[in-house]
């Protein structure tokens, strides 16, 4: 079973704390907290998977994509636009 | 009888629970919960043709496309751009 | 005499209840309502023209278009973009 | 004495209610009320020289145009766009 | 000393009401109060100078443009999108 | 030590009253008080070049630009789009 | 460790006001302070890499950008559009 994100969105999961890439740290005091996450899948569109493949680490917007659970984990699904960075 | 959807719309029969495809469980929490559906018809346009076709299944956000009954069953017409993920 | 649309609007008739095709029923609960018309004339513009004529019945937005009265007889002016689909 | 709508403008006296054509009448209940007019002067575009002359007689949404008085008159001053259709 | 509109912006003295063209008379009651002026100077667009040259008098829209005072004098920067029509 | 504008921006250092050019006076009572600033230097659009150099006189909206102080002095940094006019 | 901002965003590390470069000094009384902060790394667009390189000090606005932490320093990820100006 697979989700296949159409266009240029990106299946994405939500890191935990813990698996966070070393020293970023994202405060809780910022008013748009940007989350980090693991790339799942990309899109349908050529360009985003020039940019992003899966495995990837992503820092994306507090309200970036919409919230799906695939065998029980919080995934969401994002635009590209709403992707800030690649984390390495 | 058929309800021919124009342009970039897609006509939709939304799953019911128990039909979802195994283990994408929408949770009741998410802000903008995004529901599942079968492709019943697809627009008139040509590249929503290439991307989609009757028999798919796929991921569309909460409120998206417009609600009508056909043979006393829920059907929504979409649009593709809001339309997530095609789940196989 | 004669009301001819300009540009990509279609001049409709809306179609009452028991005029409604076969098996498709616009439930009242559903938040944006679609509703159901005959086409009586179409616009100016030539892409239009290839995609309704004069007989089509289509779905359409419960909000869509402006009403006017011709012989006595409701009518709404709608525009492309918010016309649904086909019922054939 | 002559005004000259510029760009995609059209200036329209509105027709009295006894004036209006055959069996178009435009019903007190709607929400957005189209009212009638007669195209006096044709903006610059060349488009819209195509598409309108003086002497036809147009229906426009309710809160359409500009107003001015011309020799004691009531005129309007509107855009193609808002123009919605022509009475023949 | 000279103001040069920049792009497609005008500069217009408001004509007081004894000054104004023939019969074309502004209602108070009109909702939007379109103004008439004479044009001092044309914007830096070349399209612009097709249009308009000094000397013209035209119809703008009671909110149009930015005020600035010339020799003791009102005048108004008004940009072409906001320009009715011409008056002859 | 230099603040070179990116793109469209021009940084305008603001006209006291008894600088500015001649006659111009900027009423109190406009509802949008232009006002008058010297170029200091322009962005790096090359559109932007051939119309402003530093030393130009420019009237622009009284809510344009952000502000910035430069060895004391009170800059502004504005888009083009928000410069109504130059002041010869 | 790196983060790679992606399209035309840019990483910024805020300057404190020590570092601050000579004498540009923004006020707390301006309605939308621009900040001031030195570019860490650039984004994947090919002409926001003509523009700025890392070490630049630019100025941004108030509100500009979306804040994280990296080895304990706040930095922001900046659009190119929300960048105002460099200083040197």
């Amino acid at each position: 079973m697979k989700v296949q994100p159409l266009d240029e969105r990106v299946l994405v999961e939500p890191l935990e704390q813990e698996e966070k890439v070393g020293s970023i740290i994202i405060p809780d005091t910022a008013k748009e907290k940007p989350s980090m996450g693991k790339v799942i899948a990309v899109g349908t569109d050529e360009e985003l998977k020039k940019i992003l493949k899966p495995g990837d680490k992503v820092l994306f917007g507090k309200y970036a994509g919409e919230e799906i659970k695939i065998e029980g984990k919080k995934h969401l699904i994002i635009k590209l636009e709403e992707i800030l960075a690649t984390v390495q």
